[in-house]
């Protein structure tokens, strides 16, 4: 089984097909002896995840987030169309307004399965069922930490709580997962044996957060790869970006055969947030380009991270994968060059795949004379390689002294050019 | 030994009188079980690296940087001051001002090491030495792709000509690293057989380099723990952050036996940078809080990060590791409750070690009474649990219509408060 292809044969053949490199299957194309040639784990789900969007829950706990019931419709409404499998909402219980805008976008007929996620508690369990969502999420802190300075319970009545609760939510017909919280800084022990309490029990899905962003992908890989030996259901992955680990974090877990990975867009959520939506795409784009493009609406990225950006009043990280302003802008000599030649030199990842395009900056000290003598072509001018390097330097001159528009540069090539014509 | 405190039995005690628990030594404190409590590598490097500081390179391939002279001398002090222990510079040979420059900051009787990072021939190489440098960075594209595409050379040319270049360098009594480029993407043998000669021939440190940000955690600890047992020399290390994964990787590459990690400010760099000096920060407290106290200024981060998205004129992501503006932020009910019993509930990292402070946030509706009854403290009132949670439930009522500002809570807070000293 090809985790990268979704154990599709014809992954293969589209994957020899396609000319840009970058793109290529793991196992075709690349150099035969390349670190990148990973053998695919058997377990690798890294070509058969589901994406489980928590925008309007996780991300409703990001400082600036107020979401009235229209901007909740039209985000969810996004989303749905970009081809997320679950959109997760913020709980009935925490608001009366919380719980209508649960039933209203319970009712717009998505595609998407909609979740609430709830304190695993039955009262909390009850409302959730009551806004006719497809699936519950239950969650309850299961470190030494959060059992003693959060909700001050022990692990056999976690359990005896959990249990008669999934019974409830089961028995009314609505998906159930089970999640600890802060599950890095859990007993092992403790966890596995709840864990496979709640499977037995019959739970769609366990869930495992790194609640406090501390966890590396190692650890990921070793807790998702045990856990994935204890229990049947599929395993749902929770990663704070606290050290900033998130979104390689959600890699390792699928990796190690977790199934379903939390999302909010631009990684929106308490403190400095979760795995970001975009950056996700970015990561798996690269390691299963198959999968990605044939489930997911790439190119409506840009509009949905700028729906949510004006939504809670924040700017698009000049650095944000894949969308930030300069992520396939090249500048030095050497990279500009390259990537004339054939762009998968210097990128992994291709522009167009999201609607966007590359950009080969020219107007700097650092830039060099291949750069400029595209610019040369792109303004309708003709030169020799000889006369290309005469004016790079004069370029790389004024460079030195002052920033330059495009503009500037544009008028010191238009000049030499006038000069040259003056000469002959 | 133990790479987490530097093999250092004082780092054991020193962890374990520690009382944040999201501090403490692998070893100490955590429950036993946790998978927090990896065994540490032999090879690990996590409690003993060295930072390339390359703002002033990489950085300046990033598309808004233009850094005159006396820019680039405020933040290779400002680097300095932060304790880095080398500070990487543009080629003198890019333009006639960065040669001139690369002589200024080598004049500024740094303690940081200074290097400066050119193409792999004689005459970069000589250009380099002229300059004063400590070290010269030589780097060569080793991948298909860079072969072909960029500079069209063969494996058996490289070689010859590093191996050249290094005995020149070497000969004027300078530090010499050789990097391959597009590491991830070359030949894993033909790699090898390079970086084999190269180490023979007494270079200081080999450099991987993912150039195009498509290498995973794994693939890192793979290709650099297999270098590691075929070099003697040092390891340096380089990670764009395309698909999000380039903290992940320095750390991965660490804990495969790799020396030195490069990074710039805020992650500046080609297209959407490489790892960011403040994400490592964040990444390395949390795996070896020692080693990163006692090595580098960290209440000087925000100020460095300010001096230079103002000199590229960015902002800094509202998400950016540590000093993003709500990194320390905690909203809903859940998190609060327990940040306010004990910080370390919801925080691997403590604001107070970058001389930042945390912020419970109140005024929403997915805010809960414990986080309301302390802001009644702080606003010097007195009311029973009872009353708060009364009070809670109009603050949320509200919040469930409007985005509410902290003085329209207090209002609410405040007026709640007099009704009931009116009752009584």
């Amino acid at each position: 089984m090809c985790g990268a292809c979704d154990g599709n044969a014809n992954g293969h053949r589209a994957g020899a097909n396609n000319t840009n490199g970058a793109f290529q299957h793991p196992s075709q194309g690349r150099p035969q002896n390349s670190p990148y040639q990973s053998v695919q784990d058997y377990l690798s789900n890294v070509g058969n995840f589901k994406i489980i969007e928590s925008t309007l829950r996780e991300g409703e706990q990001f400082a600036n987030a107020f979401f009235d019931t229209e901007t909740k419709i039209k985000i969810a409404k996004a989303l749905d169309e970009f081809g997320v499998e679950y959109i997760e909402l913020t709980s009935p219980v925490a608001s009366e307004q919380s719980f209508q805008d649960c039933k209203t976008i319970c009712g717009l007929g998505l595609k998407a399965k909609i979740l609430t996620h709830v304190r695993c508690n039955m009262e909390d369990a009850k409302a959730a069922v009551a806004t006719g969502v497809d699936g519950v999420d239950l969650v309850i802190g299961t470190s030494s930490f959060l059992r003693e300075f959060s909700h001050g319970k022990d692990m056999v009545y976690i359990q005896k709580t959990a249990l008669e609760v999934i019974e409830y939510v089961k028995s009314q017909g609505v998906e159930v997962r089970f999640s600890s919280e802060d599950s890095f800084r859990s007993d092992l022990v403790d966890l596995l044996t709840l864990y496979k309490a709640v499977d037995a029990a019959g739970v769609n899905r366990v869930g495992v957060a790194d609640t406090v962003g501390g966890a590396t992908p190692r650890m990921v890989y070793d807790l998702v790869r045990t856990l994935r030996g204890v229990v049947h259901c599929d395993i749902e992955t929770h990663f704070h970006n606290d050290t900033g680990c998130a979104i390689a974090n959600a890699h390792a877990a699928l990796e190690a055969g977790a199934t379903h990975v939390d999302t909010s867009v631009l990684g929106i959520g308490e403190r400095n947030g979760i795995t970001p939506l975009g950056g996700l795409m970015a990561r798996m784009i690269v390691t299963a380009p198959d999968y990605v493009k044939s489930h997911y609406k790439l190119e409506k990225l840009k509009e949905i991270e700028t729906l949510v950006a004006d939504a809670v009043q924040i700017n698009i990280p000049f650095n944000n994968p894949v969308t930030g302003f300069c992520a396939f802008t090249h500048k030095s000599g050497i990279h500009a060059k390259a990537i004339l030649n054939n762009p998968s030199t210097y990128e992994i990842i291709k522009p167009e795949d999201f609607g966007l395009n590359r950009y080969v900056s020219f107007s700097s000290r650092i830039t060099g004379w291949n750069a400029i003598k595209s610019r040369v072509e792109q303004l309708g001018l003709s030169m020799t390689d000889e006369q290309v390097k005469q004016v790079t330097a004069k370029i790389k001159q004024l460079a030195d002294i002052r920033p330059l528009a495009i503009d500037d540069t544009d008028s010191i090539i238009r000049s030499f050019h006038t000069s040259l014509q003056k000469a002959s």
